[in-house]
């Protein structure tokens, strides 16, 4: 069996996914939880950790690599942000220790758009951008990271240039359960149920993102006039806040950017059919595999970069 | 001292205003509460109502004329709708009555715009917007009626043409209370406390209204890295969703548009700010004298207009 070489973790504000890698590359066990940042906060990140290490008799001496929330002020130990424009390799190398720990446990900073009129932050979408884009990748890129907080990266041979948050998933979450739109999407199972609906409503916010505002309000008003179902309003609500999204990433990148999806699962359909509808230039990588993939380039190169030359 | 000549009543969703109205168009007797129609629907319209008649003394002869939400299918009686394009004239031919009270008590019609794209309907902004623009009136008219649901209503000739909803004081409302946002305005106190802020965040939203998700996080964002405050954050939110609400009605209206504005208040003074700030045509109307000059416009057509040829 494949000798356990060290421990990668992604730790955001409401999900915590561990993985014991071998000295092979090969994943040895895996460990998924609802212990995000905001539940470690309250119970110790340590503990937390501790006890997930504990369910894989993961080996006392074989350090730990963490990417996340962890790293924010309000997390573990903070870990800083690394300012744009800046190299992917620059991330690997500002990791902080996690003092006072039996073995080795470094958490990797976020990115920092230091800007005044658009002024953006990421913690754990750098990871998995290092895992889905190559640090020596060469042209222009264009990241989608969809999600709560949808991220758009810029990259040009390698460095990111510059990066956005959309609210996207936050807000379909706010919208549908606090707003008068919580009628309208009664009753609707989960997304997307209505691709019609879904298609449609996306065209129509990337050919007029001005009106998002008004036209999420078309998803009351069609059910008042037009027999929208709850499934079609759930699905019209969804197509706007990502056509938007995707209206305003390419209002700097160009109809014509090929575009890098990281997804995975329902997100991931979900936006392929966007693009699909759109008619955009996209490849899909998975973001399991890319966030692995970032934390594994990370405990390489702090942890067996030398060990692997000798 | 004026004899009373009948009520005029705007029940909207939250809110109840009553007005007690003489013969010769001054208000008797005024009545403000927070029994709107979702309050009303678990107590009993009629109820309310006879409450507040009774605390005024209001006459047993005298009518009632309401507008608002008392006329919505889940209201006291439903009052359909009229829809555009229509005359102004036509909302005051549209009033229901409301069956089994001792008194004459008509609810007027709400507004709809039956389209596919962009169906919209209001309900009580009809009658504001007909207080505030002559049904006689000439040219091309442009009128903002912020809010909650912020409506926007293009006239020609005295004609409604088209209108448009957008969710701006809700969107405002849930993403302050309810997203991540919440920490980052917690303690400011009621807008607009931080007029540059609002008037930045205005101006970035007109110009890149496609970006508005984007923009309402750079609340946090501007806190983690430029000391943004809480005033400012909120201010931020508000001047985004409010550029983005301007960006999108004048989109269709141009930016020359002389724009009629109905509204009091907090409101006023906020939307009297963003016109200036973005170098907009406008005028003001009151938004309390609108509703009235609407509703009396409506009485006298319906129970006044041949006495006062007599």
């Amino acid at each position: 069996m494949t000798k356990p070489a060290y421990v990668a973790v992604d730790w955001g504000t409401s999900s915590f996914r561990l993985w014991l890698i071998g000295e092979d590359g090969s994943i040895l066990a895996e460990r998924r939880s609802g212990e995000g940042m905001t539940t470690a906060a309250q119970t110790g990140f340590a503990k937390v950790l501790q006890t997930h290490l504990d369910a894989i008799s993961a080996p006392d001496a074989i350090p730990v690599i963490v990417c996340g929330m962890a790293g924010a002020r309000q997390g573990w130990v903070e870990a800083g942000y690394i300012d744009t424009p800046t190299s992917l390799a620059a991330i690997l190398t500002g990791a902080v220790s996690v003092p006072g720990q039996s073995r080795d446990v470094r958490i990797l900073p976020g990115l920092a758009q230091r800007s005044q009129q658009v002024p953006d932050v990421m913690r754990g979408e750098e990871t998995q951008l290092l895992g889905a884009i190559a640090a020596d990748a060469k042209g222009e890129q264009l990241v989608c990271m969809p999600g709560t907080h949808s991220k758009w990266v810029r990259a040009l041979d390698g460095q990111v240039t510059g990066f956005s948050t959309f609210m996207t998933g936050e807000l379909f979450d706010v919208i549908t359960k606090h707003s008068i739109l919580s009628h309208a999407v009664a009753g609707a199972a989960e997304m997307p149920a209505d691709t019609k609906a879904f298609e449609a409503a996306l065209r129509t916010a990337l050919d007029k993102p001005a009106l998002v505002t008004n036209l999420l309000f078309t998803a009351r008003s069609g059910q008042l006039l037009n027999g929208l179902t709850a499934a079609g309003a759930q699905a019209l609500i969804s197509g706007t806040l990502i056509g938007a999204e995707i209206a305003g990433a390419l209002a700097s990148a160009g109809q014509d950017a090929a575009i890098t999806l990281v997804a995975s699962g329902r997100l991931q359909a979900l936006y392929e059919d966007a693009f699909r509808t759109l008619s955009l230039n996209y490849k899909t990588i998975d973001a399991d595999a890319a966030v692995r993939r970032g934390l594994s380039a990370a405990a390489e190169a702090i942890w067996f970069k030398k060990e692997s030359k000798s």
